[in-house]
């Protein structure tokens, strides 16, 4: 597992997926040492890292590349990456070569949610599953919507956690930001 | 109404309390125009300025001197502060020369939660309210058992916020960290 | 100040809306008592009767008898009402008739929001406030986008409440679903 | 993965931990085939099962038979079990006999808390994992004071989930209660 605060950051890239919410996606993905991986928007690498260490290959895809640089740097600093392909381009764009996904993981879309998600879910295997997390509450929307009407019966968890701080004087709580997954399997 | 964002803060003096719990505190206390409030722990002086607007009297204590000269230019920026006395103390200290209080908030209590649960509840009136905020898991559990002791049926609600920034993108939440407050009533 | 178990319920009429909810809505509202309320999918009545106590003349609008009944019998139970009239109505129709509105409730719009908002926003005065409560996703995008295009600068809350119960071997804290407020106010 | 509807149930036990609570401790446990877990409370097995499918050897220990006999249903169930131990004791009992734990979660303590954990401490190899979940306010505050008494640093997690019932109106948001996550790793 890691920390949080293992991962290397920058300023300018989201990220990494808070603890709580990589071990909930991990969970929900069910990523089995086979599986084909897209991280779509992968941003510091958190969930990319993640894969790596689980999946049979991961393609993770990052319009700044300054993600790119910093998800490699990530990679590199826990010993992985050798099943990982680092992809800058736009997610649609670099979705359209990819093919027999297991596990798609979206978790930044530049504002075109449902053309990746038209695109993944044309890419995506029998039994595949995809994995949305939205930090905006018209994301949520957008993606369960999409989901409907490309014929799956998604799911959604919002994730408020809290971590403590355990101080001579107590236990201070403080709260990161919510967080939605949103989920869905193709039959 | 006030925004949290119009108080005077200081870097050294923790408030104010957040909007959503302060109109909490506010409807709890059942304050009206003839009521005597104790805001032990005032800090930034958020509560005292709201029951500056709504009570009859309201004396203010903090240990901290800074904490009484924020409130003090925070009661002065709203045109209030007529009502308002404001003692540089400690809070058990300061309660001992207090008489007939209607509604006790206790926001801070430098470790003498007890002690000063003590004096209010030998202070306050008939039907007398206790509001006590905490941000310490461990004062929820100590003000909780010190109330029963004392033979108050006490009532703990804990308050998660978070606010949205309505950006072009769409609307991004962001959180406040969590607030226990915990009640009572004198028979 | 009321319960949450202090309203008179029935199976088939939402709410009443939850203590803190109400407690924040009224701050936010900043009612005073020669204000004109509109409470608009009153349901149970919990925020006509918070007003009915607190403004100057409260219409409350539902367009299920049975919400009606159950609100009229909570003013009565509460010995208010004399302030408040109930209309059975839909309430973009009810809204036609009623003028110089202060404050305007939306805790239920029956998929018309929009409708509503636009009837509101033509009916409310000048630093007249509007405050709509969400349960669902959907609808905090809804009001939010809606209000920008009326020409707002909206505000969102959500409000997570957990409440204790206070047993002989601990604090067990339950939770409320959480609820959007939404509030603008008309220059 | 399981959903929480995968498992049965009964009235009388408690559980079984939630998917998201499941996901994280998971996570945190840092679980490999060969290690060697204690599940103490076991109650209805949620925790168990996934043991089950990651860990080498699993003990299991309730002082309720009901939920030895649920949790024993649910390996059932899902195939699983061969490598799970069932005991229906109390905890501090049962671990007395139990050596060289990995990885020791604590669900349910039956008001022995710290002397669970000090039986776990001196059986826990060098490098395990603690994980402690609490539904009670007092348990979080107990815990890491117990756990930095036996000279531990103890972090402590809490986790509010909400699930979306994806209706043809929009997407309602159900709150499950806060669950406390308290972990420490031994040097």
């Amino acid at each position: 597992m890691f920390k949080d605060t293992d991962f290397i950051k920058s300023c300018d890239v989201p990220g990494p997926t808070k603890e709580a919410i990589r071990a909930i996606i991990l969970y929900k993905s069910d990523v089995s040492p086979t599986d084909k991986v897209v991280d779509c928007g992968c941003g510091t690498g958190g969930i990319t890292c993640e894969f790596a260490k689980r999946a049979g290959e991961v393609i993770s895809i990052d319009t700044n590349p300054e993600a790119i640089e910093i998800t490699s740097k990530n990679l590199e600093k826990f010993g992985l990456g050798d099943n990982v392909k680092l992809i800058n381009d736009d997610g649609a764009n670099a979705l359209k070569d990819i093919d027999g996904i297991d596990i798609a993981i979206v978790g930044g879309s530049g504002r075109q949610l449902e053309n990746i998600l038209d695109i993944v879910h044309e890419k995506l295997n029998s039994k595949g599953r995809i994995i949305i997390t939205a930090i905006l509450v018209d994301t949520k929307v957008e993606a369960i919507n999409k989901l409907k009407s490309l014929g799956y019966n998604p799911q959604i968890m919002e994730v408020n956690v809290s971590n403590g701080r355990v101080l001579d004087r107590g236990i201070l709580m403080i709260s990161e930001n919510p967080i939605a997954i949103m989920t869905a399997q193709k039959r």
